[in-house]
This record gives structure tokens, sequence and C-alpha cells, in this order.
């Protein structure tokens, strides 16, 4: 492999200076990423911010060349260590290619660079008339090539699918600094195979996302949010098949438990009742008209599946109160200990009350306060979980019951991810996940795009 | 190759007798699908029927080793020579794995298998009070298996997208016998690539997909259809911008040019106005409560657009004749000719109108009768071709236009289908329509999962 200096000076030929960071200060940031506690033993080589396609490909050229790997980077709020740099190398920012190329009204469609925010996507398509569901947490910084690595999700994913429905063609830097364009510039799309779908999900590991063409639909009329308590889980979670029987189709249901609506009192009260084991976001749309119908319809419902209190906001500003406090979980829960780290579950729904309760009795073995959020909707939760890394009896309890949680998991017939993604932090768990002969043919596919392994080197499994 | 006979008796060791047909007055019938006028010049040495997984695997382990093409089949409804065993060998049906093996209303999800028919699939879950949207209109015959291998859509993909949107995981035994299961029994999953996606659409070329499990959603609480007349072709297509922008959502925006109207009435009269040049058959859903706006603001939209005659249906039965007359416009364009061939154009929408008057002008140019219906809101439309193939001038004709056809759809920025597929029939447009670098990876792809390219060979791309 190349020296670090040798490393920059060749970069310099493909880049301006000015985007390229190479001093172990300045490389540092990048040695990290959402996820809590982690960094890279290995220092990143170069910090390259890429303004073009073309400097992309001369990127991968050289890197291809060298051997060098090359960790792909949006705003880098994953929570799986999906960006970290173990092995070195260039981290390759998207910075500077985050337009909004074009949105078409006619088409609806939206044509982004990889780096445009998720949140700007959806703000420019709703002044068209338009909407781009995906709405993961951070969406206000994240990027929609993180969203496309990571197969991001969000509260609206029981309507509205996850980012994965939403894409028809990703233009893809591949290893070698060839570029394919895959998927069409149409609603549907039967032209041969989709290799589009393979980089969805495939954290930078098989290709570099420069370009997507996202689809849009046509932006419901009104939302409304309704907040629902319970004093059982079990209750909570019952309730949404009633929802489906009675014709109700909301756009998010989400959960919350009782230590999150504690905890969420504790440091940003904002009115959420503490003595109630569960409470529900509710949140419906469509038109202004079918409003009264559907929000009866479901106090009948929450009514006989025993919810003790339902709260039927009445403005936009009570409405996003109520999403201001849910979002509130993490940093709350983040003020209990030094650090917090959020798991992502996701389990058939007919399962969620026993994943819930599960989680609960694990952390509670192991002493961690964890605080549960989720799409229950989905069957899919976040256990935010509160703890000090630095303390090793508190790290290695917590890793005893990161591996309970997910064995848990996979004995109610779920996956090891629902929205994150693997990353580095749950590919030990890959084999138990998978099936051999998949897993096999998931590397194999890896090494037809990426012969020489270094496209964001062993995340979601090693390569032998 | 091994002959004839001696497959027919490695196949008795592998399914009962009665399962293996392999006379050529049995097989005959095997060499043809739905796709008009098209059969195998090659016979199939066997058409085989197995009941369980196992079979399939050890037909597959058989065919791999002495290299014998091998031809997935539902009920062979495609329309682009998926099924034709251009290169003999076996037939694989489905017929008789035909399950659905278990519908589960909590999880809101089918277990079915590949030979399961759309139509009954869709009627399991709604007696559920659950939805399977996907509607291609051969769907009361058509199989599960051929609309994942075919990538179907249907009417209803303006709201509700296409098969491919609907597949949760996928169980597939691929060309040397061995089973993958791809995907997961939940509504999101961020674990790994997601290689089902690889298979649906890959007309039977990557594997065989013997069970799936699918996505199913609440069903909506009441549908509405309107249909609309215009005098202008572009002024029907520019309404769909329009309900758009009203914030409609219809889930179905299907067209018919003047020429089908025409026909249909000429051979099954159902009061449709023949002197307009273009009709809408728009289907709205969702609550009841809604209908009133949806249906006025609708009513107000068309209006605006131009629309002279709008008729909105009072029950289902009227519904239920404007969809009947919908479909029979094939069978109607049938009786023009002694051959009818349905093609599957798509471009973005605001090329959808210079597309129709397109297909118009080469068809009148060739001298060839043609029904233009189609799914409108999806820029995709089906120009139904009246012919006689055994007429070699006519044949030729239709070859040029339907070059020609392709060819405007390209420049129009489209792909070469949208539901259909590639086939035998289009396969040599393939390389105007996909780059070359991703026609390589595509077929890498292939190579990987079928190095001796046994199944379904030389279907969407030849293999060198």
């Amino acid at each position: 492999m190349l020296t670090k200096t040798r490393i920059k000076t060749d970069l310099e030929k493909i880049l301006p200076k000015k985007n390229i960071l190479s001093t172990p200060e300045e490389c540092y940031v990048y040695a990290q990423d959402g996820t809590n506690g982690i960094t890279s033993k290995v220092m990143p080589d170069a910090a390259v911010f890429p303004e073009t396609i073309e400097e992309v490909c001369n990127i991968m050229r050289f890197a291809n060349e060298h051997k060098i790997p090359v960790v792909a980077r949006g705003a880098g709020t994953n929570l799986v260590g999906a960006c970290i740099p173990e092995k070195g190398g260039i981290v390759l920012n998207f910075t500077k290619m985050n337009k909004i190329l074009e949105i078409n009204k006619t088409n609806m469609t939206a044509r982004v660079q990889a780096g445009a925010i998720v949140g700007k996507i959806q703000n420019e398509a709703e002044k068209l008339g338009l909407f781009f569901p995906p709405d993961p947490s951070n969406m206000r910084v994240s990027t929609i090539g993180g969203a496309i690595a990571q197969s991001a999700g969000g509260p609206k994913t029981f309507k509205y699918g996850t980012t994965r429905d939403y894409i028809l063609a990703l233009k893809v830097v591949l290893s070698d600094g060839s570029i394919i364009e895959t998927g069409s510039n149409t609603i549907k799309n039967a032209t041969g195979y989709h290799l589009e779908q393979l980089f969805i999900g495939s954290e930078g590991t098989l290709g570099i996302v420069v370009e997507a063409i996202l689809k849009l639909i046509p932006k419901p009329e009104t939302t409304r949010v309704v907040l629902a308590y319970f004093d059982d889980v079990e209750a909570a979670t019952l309730s949404v098949n009633k929802m489906i029987e009675a014709n109700l189709r909301p756009s998010t249901i989400d959960f919350m438990n009782k230590n999150t609506l504690g905890t969420i009192e504790k440091f940003y009260p904002a009115g959420l009742l503490t003595d109630k084991e569960a409470a529900l976001i509710i949140e419906i749309d469509g038109f202004e008209a079918s409003m009264h119908t559907q929000i009866k319809r479901l106090e009948e419902v929450l009514a006989i599946s025993g919810s003790t209190d339902i709260i039927i906001t009445q403005s936009k500003e009570e409405q996003e109160r109520i999403w201001t406090s849910r979002r509130a979980s993490f940093a709350a829960t983040a003020k209990l200990k030094p650090d917090v780290i959020s798991n992502d579950l996701i389990v058939p729904r007919e399962n969620i009350s026993k994943l819930v309760s599960g989680v609960d009795e694990i952390c509670s073995k192991y002493g961690l306060p964890v605080s549960i959020v989720g799409h229950i909707g989905d069957g899919n939760i976040h256990p935010q979980i509160a703890l000090d890394l630095n303390n090793e009896e508190e790290a290695r309890n917590y890793e005893k019951a990161k591996s309970e949680m997910y064995d848990l998991t996979l004995k109610l017939n779920g996956t090891l991810s629902a929205e994150h993604g693997i990353g580095s932090e749950k590919r030990m768990f890959m084999e138990k996940a998978v099936d051999n002969n998949t897993l096999d043919y998931m590397k194999k596919i890896k090494k037809v795009f990426d012969p020489n392994n270094i496209l964001n080197p062993d995340k979601i499994f090693n390569i032998e």
C-alpha cells in the first residue's frame, strides 16, 4: 500500500487541494460516525470532498489500482459503524455533491446528487404539492446517499414504505472507476435485472452511488396526530390489529414505553403521562373530508383496546409538540449516562409485545437503563440504552445484552436490522440471521462488484 | 447432452411418472406461451410438474449436471416469449405447487407457493380485510411465480406499485439445486444485500422461485370508478397533472384511444362513445366519507381539462361493466385479424401524449390496426396490434413498427418494458436501452447464479 504522503500527492492530481484533508487532526472526525463510542483504530489516510462524478471516478481508479480502502460518507449519522474506516484509506465525502438537480412535477420524480439532504428533498417536493415519504429521524442533516446505503425508514413506513420503495434509478461509480446507470426514469421498469436494488442497503460495499432518481407521490391533503396511553404494552400492540380491522391505515403507529415517557419528562418536560406503560403516536392522513370518520373510528378502536387516555391534536403546533417530545427520547436517555446506543430490532408484528418485554428483561438483568421507542406498526423497535462505555463492566454487559437481544429477535422470527443496517456493529450476528448459502451468494456478488475488496471493506460481513 | 429417452428415465427417478410429460403431442403446448404467434422451433424434452421443493432441487441438480436447459412456467400467460423453451430441455411447471400456505392477518403477510394464482391470493386476502394490490389483467389464471418473474404490474400501480413492492422474501432453488432464502418475514429489512430483488423481474434466468412471502396492506374501504371522455388525447393526459395538483391520488388512471373505443363497441357493445379521441377510467378509493369530496374535485378537474362527458358510476355493477369493456379490448382487437400482439411501452409521463401519437403514426404507416390502451398515470401504454402473422409482409411490417415503437420510447426517455418483461421478444433491443457496462454486470450476475447457463437460457439477453 502507498504511504500516506504518496496518497496525498496522488490525490492532489485528482482534486483541488482545498478538497483534501490529510492531517491526523483534520481526519480524526472521519474516523468516527454517528455510532456512539466507536472510533476507528486506524486513522483514514485522507478525507476527500469531490465536486464532480468525474472526480469520484478518478478517485476510485486510483484507489483500485493501489488497493486503498474507500469509505463513502454522507452526513455520517448512521448508528452501526457503517462509515468507520476500519482499514484506513480514503473517506469519500458527499458534502459538496449535495444538489437537487431537478424536481419534475409532471413525472413526479426528483433527480438528486448523493449528498442532497433528505429533509431538503422533502421540502422542495412539498413546494410542488409532492411528497417524498422516507423520514428517518436524522433527516434534517442526513443525505439521500446515506439513506440509500442504509435502506433508511422512519415513522411513516407503515403506510409508505422505506427509501427502497422510492428509488427509480441510480448512477453508481464502481470500484474500478467505471459507471453504471441502473433503473430507469420511469415509474415502472421490467427491463432486465434491477441492479439498483442491490446497491440499496449495501452500505457502500458494492459501489458509490453518486446520483439517484427518486419517485415522488401526491402529497396527502391533511395529517392528524393522536396520542393514546395504555396501562399495558400488549394492549397497545393489539390495538394495531383492531385499527386494520376497522379499515384504518395510519401513516404512522409509533410507540414509547414507560421508561421513555419518564425519561423524556425528566429532561424535556412536555406533559406526557409518566405512569402509563405505553403510549402510541398515531398519525392519520388523507382527505380533510375523511378526518372526522377516521378519528372517530380510531377513538372507538383505541377505547375497545383499553386505551386509558386519548389525545386528539387540534393544531399543527400540538402535533409538532408530540413529535418533538418523541424525538427527544434519544437526547433524554443520553442524559442518564455518558453514552447512549440505539438498537434496531424487528419482528413480525404478532411477536412485538414479546420482543418489548424480552428487551426490558434483558436490559434490567444487566442493569442497563433502556428507553424503548419505535415503529410498532412495522414490528420495529429501537431500544435506546444508556451506559458508560469507559466502564468496562458496563461495556461488557452491553455486549451481552446486545447479543441476547438479537438472539431473541431471531427467535421471534425477526431479522437483524429494519432500517439502520449492519455495518460493523452487527456483522458478528450475520451467520445467525442469514443461511450459509445466501451469505455465500452475497459474498459472490461483492466479489463481482469489488474484486479487490476496497469498498468499505468488512462491513456487513467479513470477506475471507 | 442426454437423449430425450435418457432425460425421461432419469426424471422418473425424481418425480412420479404421472407428473412427467414427454411425447411430442404432450409437450407441444409447452413449446408456446401466451405470446401470440411464437412457437419454439425446438420442442421441450419434457414438461414436469413437481409437487415439492425437494423435487425441484433434484430436477435442478440433474439438469445442471447434464447442462439441460430448464424453463420455469406458471400459467404461461406472459406476452414476451419468456416461457418459450428455445433450446429444448425441461419445462418446469408450478401447477401442482399452487398453495396459499398461510395468510397472517396480524403480520399482514401471505406465504404462498410459486404456482398460487394471483387472483386467488387477492380473494383470500380480502376475506381477512386485507389487500394484495398487483392486478395484472390475467390475474384470474396467472401465478405469483410468473408475476414475480416478469415484475408484473396492472392498473392499480399508479397508487400501489407493482409486484416488486409486495415481496418480502423468496425461497429460491438455484441452478445447482441448492436453496437460498432471501429477504425476511418482516415488513422492513436492512440485513445485507436484497438478493430477492434480483430475482424479481429476472424471468427465470437466475433461479427458480418456489415460495414467496408477500406484504399485504389494509383494504381500502370504498372504490369508485369515473369514466371521462376527451376530444383530444393530450387534454386527457394533461388532466392527470391537474388531478395531482388537486391533491387527488387515484388508484388507477387508465386510458383507451379512439380505435380502442370503436373496436370494443364493434364486437362487445357496452355503450362506449366511439366518436371520442380518448377515454380515461379513473378509480379512486379510500374512506366512504371522502368520496363526495374526491368525486366533486375530480369532476372539476376533468371539466377544466376539457373532458366532454363524465360518467360517475353509481354501483359495483356499473364499475364492473366499465372494466369488462376495457378488458375486452384485447379480445376485440383480436377479432380484426388472425393474430394480436400486445406491446408494453413506458415513458416519463410528460412524454405520454407524444408516445401515443407516435405509435398511432407508426402503426398507420405500416397499415397495422392498433388499439392503444394502458396505464396512462404511469406513462405506460399497451398498443394492441392486429395482424396476420402468416402474411409475410404483415409480419415484416410489424417487426419494423415494433422496432420504431421501441426507438421512439427510448428517444422519449422511456425504457423497454414496464410490466411485461423482455423475454425473447425484446432482447434485440437491450443494447439500445441499457448501457454496456450495466449490461455486462447483468451478465456477470447471471454467471454467478447460473454458471452453466441452463436457466431459461438467452432470455432477456444472449450470453456469449
